[in-house]
């Protein structure tokens, strides 16, 4: 097994989480890749100085230029706010890294593409941390998908809803920027419309109506003053796939009472699925043409027979966390680095996530159909 | 307790839901009316000999007009498929009858349009079956909005799917009929519209895309040749309410697996609501602002707590199933023409919902949003 | 259609939906039995003409025995608290009635004893109210387990939990009478020991651990005095069942929370059901050896295809509720007088439950097994 | 952050999930000790190489008394069959090691008195790997129970059903062996036995009847040859609480479908608990006196309101998984060693458990109330 250095910048819940899966995956997952945690980046030196000490990385700075500039350094994972995505993944492509970046890949398709083409020019392996995709029961779906056992698809109707911008009082940020992060369609509606393309297919068309709840906010935390929203609370997607069908995407991070509801039912001729976040341990499936005395919807439970839950425990029912999720994440981009299948999602797909984003935007500006260039 | 005479013109699933209901309604709701089976009527004189026979109607008859004028009949009830409803209930309202006719109102707004308007002219009671919005839980829920306890709306997701029409070899009918029962929008989507403007009140735009799964049926039962399909299978709507707020519906008699999916998710600022008809005695509950620690939707079940279910059972949690719905249905037409509130929905309400159909295939043909008028 | 004179004894809870059943039996059931609702008796005068008007008797009268001696009435229906059940039944039975006797049957195994050859000797069909085993899911359970399509069954995990008697302020009522109800045992349990024997056959010994809860209630209701209570609140069996498995039953009528919680979850060697009357057209069935990649328990909604569901509703997924329950009751009543198939519970198995019931309360005692005799 | 070294032995299931906690517990966790992966054993060379080189131990070793000798090492862990636990774990006591032992402790209550005897002597810290109740949701069930928010507790009903012993050709093992793992009560019935202790505290009397429902198993895998099997497939438990209140508690590790259904329903006078490790993210808590129209039992998703979850995300509703759990019983150890408190289970609850177990088996044999000494 060869040791491989990787580099984290960013300390905040993503920074923990791509360190602990770094840190586990090589045990979790016996490739032929071992990560050894090399460097963790923060702005904020403490920050990077504890990160350090409690995660095992062997060095902390405060100039992610450093980081992305050591030759010990394979792998730059970027888990800083989208808006610095391009140019910390432009600096790690030039000096000839692997790039881990959070999602979503940048607040503009132009940005994004950018970024897709120069990694592709210089031949590193990306990844994309559209992380719920790893779930073993989301590869059972696409199996099931993909190998016609659910018969033609005929409807998609899926949603990301939480309830952490609810609270008109939660300040402004990065999250609430047009050219930041983009509203609830950028920043959960992503993971819905990833989802979307991993099961279904390309998306072709949009049709958008985005809405923005809560219309202004504190400029800062406690502030007195409140600045005007311009980004949207919920999106409410019509969509049309490549494969023919059609469906329905949304995203809501005003949604009372939701803490993790990404959820999506589809419809085949042969077959249903419905599934949520909420219960990601579980995939419930229909299959037509059962005795109809029986049939119903079926519970299916995560088990060893879904990979690769087995390499994280050999008994059924255990179930997986979110943090596992990540690990899965980082074992497929490992293994991809060593020349194994690219599982993605890469830069070329979470630019093509960003074409719907944008896509669904400037639908609802105009309020018509819009084609997904 | 005063004898009210009432025919049923019709003997299918409808029919007998109907006469099922009038007898039970005067035991279970100790009103001032107590509806006596007159005449029920079918063209096939066998049906209606047995309906007659089987539910304890006085008389059976062939010929629907003779029903309409007879003078022991107060309240005619309507359960043919329909493109009959709008000869049928004008007779009715000319004879002076209240009326009780099946959803949906009429193949068009038109149509709904002169039922409505003679119907109130006449100064006629009217009745509309969009039984699932009787349930006790959704009576709930209103009130929870009207109140205020849920906050401001913001968002409604509602559909309402089941797969009775997902075999291909399911025949031709008059529920394909673009003029007659009008694909599942109408057959199907009228009861989720009419339930979004039962909770959240008017919709003014609807932007709307139908589509046909199944492109071609058999002419007939067991017919070989096939006719194509005009009407939809499933349609998705992006809706604007006039309150302010926006949500989706959906219709689907294509949805694998699916029964009776007659569902929505409500978010308010103040709580929200999550309801489906598969589970017609449960209604989630979110309550914002509780501790947290210990915070959750909460499965409210069905009891006396919530009128009229007391009616049926003074013991919570025994559950009230469909046929009690129609019941109810019946009870509320009752006591509207006792002169007590009228709740309909009434010809109008089923007006305001036929336009919101109409203006949603309106909008799918020329993909633009579409203002209802 | 013949018809059949119906006396109902009691205007209370299930005064009601005995009335409400055989009014609606015939409409739903189109058996050759048509019940008329001739006469209702309850001591207090005004409840008995309320109950005539409301619900259709032709008579009302204030003495029982009067019901019973009308020669006009062929089945005489059950309905007060259980200590006056013996006295009515032998009357009605002596009078060559069809009794309709609400559950339990009687105080004691030596009544129900008396009751069951008394109505043997007369040659009378008897019906006992234990209404939830009419649903058809149950039947299809019991099906299940009869055909060996569950293999051998291993296990069975029954419970019947409510909550209406939590609070200590609800008073002493014949209910907490030893000699009258008997507790949560034989209020309750007697409906989850008549599931467990209409599923898996008869239980042969019994190790129970009776608790009374709530130690003293008021006399009457709002009195200061209290009484002790000598019944119990909670009652937890261990079984043992003829057919060689063993399970386990519990009864409690201070499960906060629980409204309907009648359940079980039975274990076979090829399969698996689970139940809850809180979701009584739902069942959970696990077919063991399918593929496991996609296999789990199935959520088999009640319909059409579940006899007698079809009587009821043509289309799936419409529900039953317990009202319907209790029409099926009559109806099965109807067909065992008329000559049909006795699917009972009659007065013999209404005997068998009541030895369970006493085997229990012998078992807690003495703290050992205790064969059911 | 000071470095302790730990030892593993064994290297099967239970082995790779000590592995995997040690190594991810100081970066989750930011306590003052940081695990190193010193050495791990297995009599099999190969599978000790192996689990070295993928969990990053510094070496493997075939003998565990190497181990045990070794200066480096301050805990050892032991994952072994739980005959061998004796042995390894008075050898690790009486070299002064911590001592982290899987569950079962010991085959017998004699020889887990001797090991928690010489654990309390020595004065070092000792964990047994009752995970389950490392759940934050648990945490938050057991401060409710002891804070009085549920009141007077007055029932508790636990399982713990599996069905990985269901198909009669899985061989005779030590599981098997009465001598051995001791069967399903010991194995799957100390977990849920357990748990009842955690949440309600100590059990002070039972009333057992186990069931063999695989009479002979192959004497290996593959084998011709079948075995008498003597130990119990199910166990039926009902149980009196020192604090005063009855249960039931019931091991299956034949239960036809279920993968980890250990769960409980708690009964208080102010409240009721519901959980299942199947959804071992979510706690359904009923809350008694609230505004009936309302109530219902709420389904609370874990959050990092409920310690220690934020340790693994800041985000609620992201779902912790088993191999977490496994992580948080590490922590706690290691918070123990440090001299922070002493959450156990140590070797004395584990004795305790044990001595429920070995009653259980005694009354079931006497077919009598067993009190547990």
């Amino acid at each position: 097994m060869g040791d491989i250095g990787v580099g984290v910048i960013g300390t905040g819940f993503m920074g923990k989480a791509h360190a602990m899966a770094y840190r586990a995956a090589a045990g979790i997952f016996p490739g032929n890749l071992k990560p050894v945690l090399q460097t963790v980046a923060d702005v904020d030196e403490a920050a990077a100085d504890a990160a350090a000490r409690q995660y095992g990385f062997r060095r902390a700075v405060t100039d992610w230029r450093a980081l992305v500039a050591d030759p010990a350094i394979a792998i730059v994972a970027i888990t800083t706010p989208n808006m610095f995505h391009r140019e910390m993944a432009l600096a790690a492509i030039a000096a000839g890294k692997h790039v881990h970046c959070e999602k979503p890949l940048a607040p503009s398709v132009a940005e994004a593409h950018e970024m897709m083409e120069a990694a592709e020019a210089a031949n590193v392996v990306t990844q994309v941390g559209y992380n719920y995709i790893k779930n073993p029961l989301l590869s059972l779906a696409r199996e099931m998908i993909a190998s016609g056992e659910l018969g033609e698809i005929t409807s998609f109707r899926g949603i990301h809803a939480e309830d952490f911008m609810c609270d008109p009082e939660v300040p402004y940020s990065w999250r609430l920027d047009p050219q930041g992060g983009g509203g609830a369609i950028a920043d959960i509606g992503s993971h819905i419309i990833g989802l979307a393309r991993f099961l279904i297919g390309p998306i072709t068309e949009v049709n958008a109506d985005l809405a923005t709840v809560v219309k202004s906010r504190p400029v800062g935390p406690g502030a007195a003053e409140r600045r005007l929203i311009e980004v949207d609370d919920i999106a409410r997607l019509t969509v049309r796939f490549a494969r023919g069908c059609g469906g329905t995407i949304e995203a809501n991070w005003a949604a009372t009472g939701r803490k993790m509801q990404l959820g999506f039912e589809i419809s085949g001729t042969k077959g249903g699925l419905v599934f949520t976040q909420e219960r990601l341990n579980e995939l419930s499936y229909y299959k037509a043409g059962e005795d109809p005395r029986e049939n119903g919807f079926r519970r299916i439970e995560a088990g060893p027979q879904h990979p690769p839950y087995r390499n994280f425990c050999v008994a059924p029912g255990h179930q997986l966390g979110f943090n596992d999720l990540k690990t899965i994440e980082v074992a497929d981009f490992l293994s991809a680095i060593e020349g194994g299948v690219r599982r993605g999602p890469d830069f070329r797909e979470a630019w093509e996530i960003q074409k719907v984003v944008d896509s669904a935007i400037a639908s609802s500006k105009s309020r018509a159909w819009k084609e997904v260039a």
